[in-house]
């Protein structure tokens, strides 16, 4: 069997009997019921995707992937692809906003070249950055495939081998991207998968004005109608309409599920690359921690059709795995909840009436 | 002039040149614009404050106000009132909700006796529990005034001293409280400063019945009715129908507001000491930091009131200040956004065409 069907087979979802247990616990513990309510159930999550009361989630890390798109010649995003590999220098350099919130939670943020189009060895060699290029940015989408259905595979290959290489070290993952464009594939995939129309997933990316939102929706529905994914099959829709980084995205969550490893999913095209993952793997949603919902315009029927409650919400539309390191905290904060408070009987407080 | 005049009289706002200048740096962050969001909001009101644009935020710690409440003869609590200096020791002994989130955080936890009904003198002796006692608790609203005009004024200088107090060794405060019933003068004064109808307000506190949820009702409607307080003098609020721990609440706020320092605002006692401390000082709102929205009925109406957008939303309702201590994280993220991020030219990035 292949990396990508191994992987797929041995994601099992998360233990029930683990979740009682907890719940046991947290009914127990020294405050009105359910008092601290999102905090006590994303307990009882990490109780039953760790298999145990005391879930390890010290060893944090952001995993950035990085990716050029085709169809950026189409003209949909307000910055040019050169700054897909300025942002890739300015991770590396601890300069960006991911770099900022990954410090106030205390993770580590790893680099991963999925398919940035400009050549950026050196950076790999300093062993800055991991290297899984793909290729020089897909292709473009509005005059075909973005990628074949092999690079699709290698892409989600390369994020299954990301995690597995960096699971005996990290308890908490959190995905991050980066790719000049790549709202417009996300948009694509979320549409592809849930049969909505494009226009009430499009958003403005990173700033579009009216005719730019006009043109970038006309996009995305000629690419759809050109290449016709097929919604029952997560890898023809990562291949016809989505990106490397994307791929990379969604081979990240399934490896952190089979190593049983919560991860924290991000933004708008972090979270198209959950719905690919859990296309191909529904157990994987179990190990999904759904950290923040964007302000870009689609987010919030992702986050439906997964079945996920964002934990925050912020007006933040960065991407990088910005929402991610910042929603660790609350995730930290569960964990003591479940781990730290006192039950009645420990601490002699009398119960209610 | 007393404590009270001279502290209300020495606090100014937020100053707005600190502001823009935050914006200035902040519009040039290697970013979409603002594409932080209320993180980069939050920055602006964090220069704002602290007149800085390293706005200090290291130090933390929350006090928890504890007092108990006449009120509470009147069947309006699920618990008995013991639970009050049960719940102190139980802070004290580091096994309660605020001590597990302010650990996560790292921020101390400084408890408070306003006003427990029970003695706990031997915590006070030993240096675990600030005395500033005003009473045995309140007297019971239902019957008369909570507290003379007197009392209310020494809770809000308590308040006041204690924010004094640590002021040179603490950055960033946060509110908390403990008392059981404290629900119940909570609704009563955001009843009595908005002029909301009192079942528009009214919540369940630890967990009642329908029966218990309209007995709590028409308590809090008799003890308006009877003590008549006046809605443009929050002392007077205060003093009919408040709590001693609110009145500390309420002056931490004006404490920490005079010392120009940044306060996080928990949850629903908490806002109504925020909602006095607004009364007395309106400029002390500039240094609140919503924290969270509870479930609590009559939170949102609160906030609107105060004009203030809560970070977080997390279906939490145990007080304590564990709201504030969990948002003290996106506060730290803020900061770290305006003094951590390169600009596009200090990171050479290609800017928006």
């Amino acid at each position: 069997m292949s990396l990508f069907e191994d992987t797929i087979k041995s994601i099992e979802g998360r233990d029930e009997v683990w979740r009682e247990k907890a719940r046991a616990r947290l009914e127990q513990l020294t405050m009105p019921h359910w008092a601290l309510g999102r905090l006590m159930d994303l307990a009882l999550d990490l109780a039953g995707m760790t298999r145990s009361l005391r879930p390890p989630v010290e060893r944090k890390a952001v995993v950035v992937m990085a990716g050029d798109h085709g169809v950026v010649a189409e003209g949909v995003s307000r910055f040019p692809q050169e700054v897909t590999p300025q942002m890739v220098c300015n991770f590396v350099n601890g300069g960006a906003g991911i770099n900022a919130l990954a410090r106030q939670v205390g993770a580590q943020v790893v680099v991963v070249d999925m398919g940035v189009a400009h050549d950026i060895s050196a950076m790999v060699e300093g062993g800055l950055v991991i290297d899984k290029k793909i290729g020089p940015g897909t292709a473009n989408m509005a005059e075909g495939p973005a990628m074949s259905r092999e690079q699709a595979i290698a892409a989600i290959e390369a994020g299954i081998e990301v995690a597995q290489g960096m699971a005996d070290g990290v308890d908490l993952f959190g995905t991050g991207d980066m790719g000049i464009g790549n709202t417009t594939p996300s948009t694509a995939i979320v549409a592809a998968l849930t049969g909505t129309p494009v226009a009430e997933v499009t958003g403005r990316g990173t700033g579009l004005d009216d005719d730019g939102f006009n043109h970038k929706i006309a996009v995305i529905e000629k690419a759809l109608a050109l290449n016709k994914p097929d919604p029952l099959d997560g890898l023809d829709v990562l291949a016809k309409v989505g990106g490397f980084e994307i791929g990379g995205i969604a081979g990240l969550i399934l490896g952190a599920a089979a190593r049983r490893k919560p991860i924290m999913v991000d933004g708008f095209i972090s979270t198209a690359g959950a719905l690919i993952a859990c296309s191909l793997a529904p157990a994987c949603k179990d190990y999904i921690i759904a950290a923040h919902r964007s302000v870009e315009q689609g987010h919030r029927i992702m986050h439906e059709h997964l079945g996920c409650e964002p934990l925050l919400d912020l007006n933040m539309r960065l991407g990088e795995g910005t929402g991610g390191a910042l929603a660790m905290n609350v995730v930290e904060a569960a964990r003591r909840v479940l781990t730290e408070v006192a039950t009645f009987e420990e601490a002699a407080v009398s119960e209610a009436e």
